[in-house]
């Protein structure tokens, strides 16, 4: 068993021991990653980066970890691949010698 | 090597040959996530979640998930182990016996 | 004075008793903004939407407004001119019989 | 009439008209709310406030009031008294013999 694998059965079991499932519709899951990346990004609000406090980004990004796996697997979609699939896409969209050093969007560039 | 540790270094790689370390402060990489999130979400706007198309939620929590990755890697984060704890947190502040069928914040059980 | 106009005077006097205008760059402003939508956003998480708290939704929607004014104050943008632009605007993406009792996106229609 | 009100009956007529009503409970609102606010935010993504398109702000931020706007008027709220409110109770969160020049949360104050 992989650590993704390991972890998402442990927010299945989780949900499943609260009987949860019911509340878990994609578009719930969906409004809770949203509020969560909100929470992690409220850690920075009004500070330079190297003054936020760590505890909180631990704490939210674990947070927005486990929504994002919980959609996933409420999806059946297989973390790895879509993250791999993901990078390779954006490695054409953003070709080495054209991104580099730039920090313009692909349809800029 | 993991899954996790995999992703993370092809994440760390992509954005090597780019020079790309120079933009990814903590607070843009924070607000990347929340606007990835926030596209995930618009999969879901005036829809019920069974219309939504599923290769937008894919490609949405790619987004996401590579966002999330590289943050933990900025911040030393290990992510199985961010997640883990965070489970284990929850499942003190929501007990089976109070949160079982309830939609509840654990401040209101 | 019109309304809009008495409110980002109160906004403006608001900072300015606290020496704030340092804070308020466009991009913390807009971080704020986006912080307090997803405020107000979670107070529909797990729920019906007739079963939202109506005290929260007053209060985070201040919030988002206060914020919102804030902004076009900062960059000098008229609101009631932006908003009148905009559904102008919209009333071209979505005509009507193109749009009557559709939930598409314009570039579905 | 004030400008609120005549902005908020533009609104309603141009709902009316596309007999979008139907669509616009106020989760969907709320998603859609954070949705514009988070694309007002992407503008500065990776971006000192000063490189950001003005263009970009401008139509970001009037999509976020008219669904701002659209809110205040579902759930019948006065949006000069929810403001004007929400500042008066700011400032006694945030008096000014502490608060000046400080970019604390009143919690930490």
């Amino acid at each position: 068993m992989t650590d993704i694998e390991e972890i998402t059965l442990k927010l299945r079991q989780f949900n499943e021991e609260r009987d949860w499932d019911q509340f878990h519709n994609g578009k719930d899951l969906a409004i809770g990653l949203s509020v969560e990346a909100s929470e992690l990004l409220e850690a920075f609000l009004w500070k330079a980066p190297e003054n936020v406090n760590p505890d909180k980004i631990r704490e939210e990004l674990a947070d927005v970890l486990n929504y994002a796996f919980q959609m996933a697997d409420k999806y059946n979609l297989n973390i790895k691949q879509i993250m791999l699939d993901k990078i390779r896409r954006n490695a054409e969209k953003y070709p080495v010698e054209k991104a580099k050093g730039s920090a313009k969007k692909y349809n800029e560039l």
